[in-house]
C-alpha cells in the first residue's frame, strides 16, 4: 500500500486555469492510489468545473482566494503582491505542513522566487534548479539545470548532479543513477574552467549515491547515455527548446509526408495506429512535470500550455517524490560532499609539505 | 556564365578518406559547372579511385604526398609536425593563389590550427567561428559558432552575426539575412552579461547588411524564425548535437514503428517514397559543409563521417563561397562597426556634458 500524500494545487496557474487543471485532477484520481489535493484559487469556478469531474471531486478540497499571478508579472513584484493568491497558497500549505508537494502551471520566476521566500533553499544551496524528464532512446534522462541559474559555477553543478540523481531515483526508479556532465568534447582539456573543475570535484568524490561517468556531448542526451545530464541553465534551457522545436518540426513533416498523395496518405491511414502510439512516447506532455529542486519542500512546475494529460503527469512527479526518499538523499549526498572537502582541507593543512613534494 | 573556380581538396582526411572524397568529386563534377579539383593525397589511392570516376577525372589534378594528419591528432602536434601533408598543402593552395577555396573532412582542430597559421585571420578578428547549415521549417539557417570558441564575448558574438549573415547570404542566397541573438527568453534583462552586451551593439547599430531581430530562443532553430542565429561555441555545439542525436533518436523510432506489425509494415512501404523523401529533407548530411569564418581564406569543413553526398554538398558550399562576394561583405560589415565605435566615442568626447545631460 502505497502511503496516502495530500497535494496541494495553484488551480489558477498557466494558461487554461481551472479548464484544464480539474480534468488533469479527475485523470490523476483515477489512476493514483490514495491521494488527496488541496485546490487553490477561484471557488465557483472550481466548483463548476468539478461538477464534471466526480472522481476528482471525491479527493479535492477547495481552498477559496479571488487573486491570482498574471503569467507575466515580473518575479519581484509577485513576490511584493502574491500573499494569498493561488500560487502563493498552494506552496505556503507545504509550509504549513497541510499537503507534501504542491504543482503550479503558473509563472515560472514567481513560482521560483515566492517558493525560495516560503520554503527557503535547502543546506546552504543557492538557488533552485530546474530538472527537464528527457525521453531517450533507453527511457528518460533528468537534464538539469534548464533555465533557473544562468551561470553556474563548478560547486553548483556538482549540486545539479546530486539533486538529479535523487530526482531520477525518486521518479525515474533508477536504482544508482548514471550521471554525466555535458560537455563539447569527452577529452579532459576540452570546454570552460567550471565544467572542468566540476569533472575534477566529482571523479573525486567516489562516495555519492551515483555513478559518475565523465564527460557526455549533446548526442548522449537522446541516445539515454546517463541517467543524469547536467549543465548549467542556458546551455541546458537552449538544449530543451532546441529538442522541442526540432520535434514539432518532425511532427509537422510526418503530417506533411503522410498526406502528400493518395498512396502516402493510405500508408499513413494504415500505419495511423503506430504513429500515434509514437508520438506518444515522443511527446514531451507526457513526462511533464519539472519540479524546482533544492527547496525545504517538493515544488513542480509544469508546463505553461500542458493540456490535461500533461498536468496530470506533473501530479504523478510531485505524488512520486512525496513518497521517496528524495529530500533525504539529497541531503545525505550533499553531507558528504562536504565531509571531503573538509577532510581534503584537513590533509592539505596536516601534510600539505607531504603532498607537494609528492606532487611532482 | 559562372566564373571558373579551383577548389583544393584534403583528399586523406575523415573517416573514409579517397573512398569518399573521389566518389563526392564525381558528384560534384556532374552537377557544378566550371569547377576543377586539386588533390593533395597518395597518388595511387587517388588514380585507383579516379579510374572508376570519369567525372571527376577530367576536371582534377593529383598532387601527390604520402603525409596526412590522424583524425586524433592535436592541433599543436598538427601544426608542428603536419607540414607537407595533404590538409596542410589543401589550405596552403590557398595561400598561393593556387585555388580560390578548400574542402577537408579532416581533423577540425587540426584544419582550424593550420588554417589560422598559413591564411591569419582576416581584419583584428582572434578565432575562427564555425557555422552549421540547419534545416528549418522554413528553409535552412545558418548557426555559429557551433565549436571553435568554447566561451565567446560580446564583440565576438558581433563578429559571428557579420559573419554569419554574409555567410548565408553567399550559400543560402538570402538578400538581406534576419539575425537573431540566441538567449534563454526574449526579455532584454535575461541572458548572461555577454549576451545582452551584444544585443545592445546590434541593435544600436543599424548599418549592417542584414535586418537584426533580437533574442531568439531554442525553439526558433528549428522554427527557422530568423536565417542566422548567433551563439557562443559551447552552447551552439551543444545545440547542434543534441539536435543530431534527437534526429537520429526520431529515425530509429519511425523505422521500429513502421515495422512493428504487419499493418503497420504495410502501411510503411506504400509510404516509404513520401518517407524517404522527408528523410533526406533533414538529413544533416545534405546541408554538410562548415566553413571556418573569419580566415582570409575560404576553408570549409566536411562531417569527418560524411559519405559521398556530404561531402559533395561541402564542395558545392565552397564553391558557392568562393564565387561571392563574401570575404568582402563581411570586411564591409566589420568596417562599418569599427567606424560606428571610433563615432561613438568621438562623439563621448566632443560632446559628452551635453550627452550627459541628456541621458537623464
Amino acid at each position: 500500500m502505497p502511503k496516502p500524500v495530500v497535494i496541494s494545487i495553484d488551480a489558477m496557474g498557466g494558461d487554461h486555469g481551472p479548464s484544464v487543471v480539474v480534468p488533469a485532477l479527475e485523470i490523476a484520481a483515477k489512476t493514483l492510489p490514495d491521494v488527496r489535493f488541496l485546490l487553490h484559487g477561484d471557488e465557483a469556478a472550481l466548483n463548476a468545473e468539478l461538477a464534471r469531474a466526480p472522481a476528482a471531486r471525491a479527493v479535492c478540497t477547495v481552498v477559496h482566494t479571488d487573486k491570482s499571478i498574471a503569467m507575466d508579472e515580473k518575479p519581484a513584484q509577485a513576490m511584493r503582491r502574491g500573499k494569498g493568491s493561488s500560487l502563493w497558497n498552494a506552496v505556503e500549505a507545504i509550509r504549513a505542513g497541510e499537503a507534501a508537494a504542491c504543482v503550479s502551471a503558473g509563472n515560472t520566476g514567481a513560482l521560483m522566487a515566492i517558493s525560495k521566500l516560503i520554503l527557503r533553499m535547502s543546506a546552504d544551496l543557492e538557488r533552485p534548479a530546474i530538472v527537464a524528464s528527457w525521453p531517450t532512446m533507453k527511457g528518460v534522462s533528468a537534464v538539469l539545470d534548464v533555465g533557473a541559474n544562468v551561470e553556474s559555477d563548478a560547486e553548483q553543478l556538482v549540486e545539479f548532479a546530486i539533486m538529479g540523481a535523487a530526482f531520477h531515483h525518486a521518479v525515474h526508479g533508477s536504482e544508482r543513477p548514471t550521471v554525466g556532465l555535458l560537455n563539447v568534447g569527452s577529452e579532459e582539456q576540452k570546454g570552460h574552467e567550471e565544467v572542468r573543475e566540476a569533472h575534477r570535484i566529482l571523479q573525486d568524490s567516489p562516495h555519492f549515491d551515483f555513478d559518475y561517468r565523465g564527460f557526455v556531448e549533446g548526442t548522449d542526451i537522446a541516445y539515454g547515455t546517463v541517467d543524469v545530464v547536467v549543465t548549467d541553465g542556458f546551455t541546458g534551457n537552449v538544449a530543451l527548446k532546441t529538442a522541442e522545436g526540432l520535434a514539432r518540426f518532425f511532427g509537422a513533416e510526418i503530417k506533411q509526408t503522410l498526406t502528400a498523395g493518395p498512396l502516402a496518405m493510405l500508408g499513413a491511414l494504415i500505419a495511423s495506429g503506430s504513429l500515434k502510439k509514437m508520438k506518444q512516447r515522443l511527446d514531451p506532455g507526457r513526462v511533464n512535470g519539472g519540479p524546482l529542486l533544492g527547496l525545504n519542500g517538493i515544488v513542480v512546475k509544469s508546463h505553461g500550455g500542458a493540456d490535461a494529460n500533461g498536468f496530470a503527469s506533473a501530479v504523478r512527479v510531485a505524488v512520486d517524490l512525496a513518497r521517496s526518499d528524495f529530500t533525504a538523499e539529497i541531503d545525505r549526498n550533499l553531507k558528504r560532499l562536504t565531509a571531503e572537502k573538509d577532510q581534503a582541507a584537513k590533509d592539505d593543512g596536516a601534510d600539505g609539505a607531504e603532498t607537494q613534494g609528492a606532487a611532482e
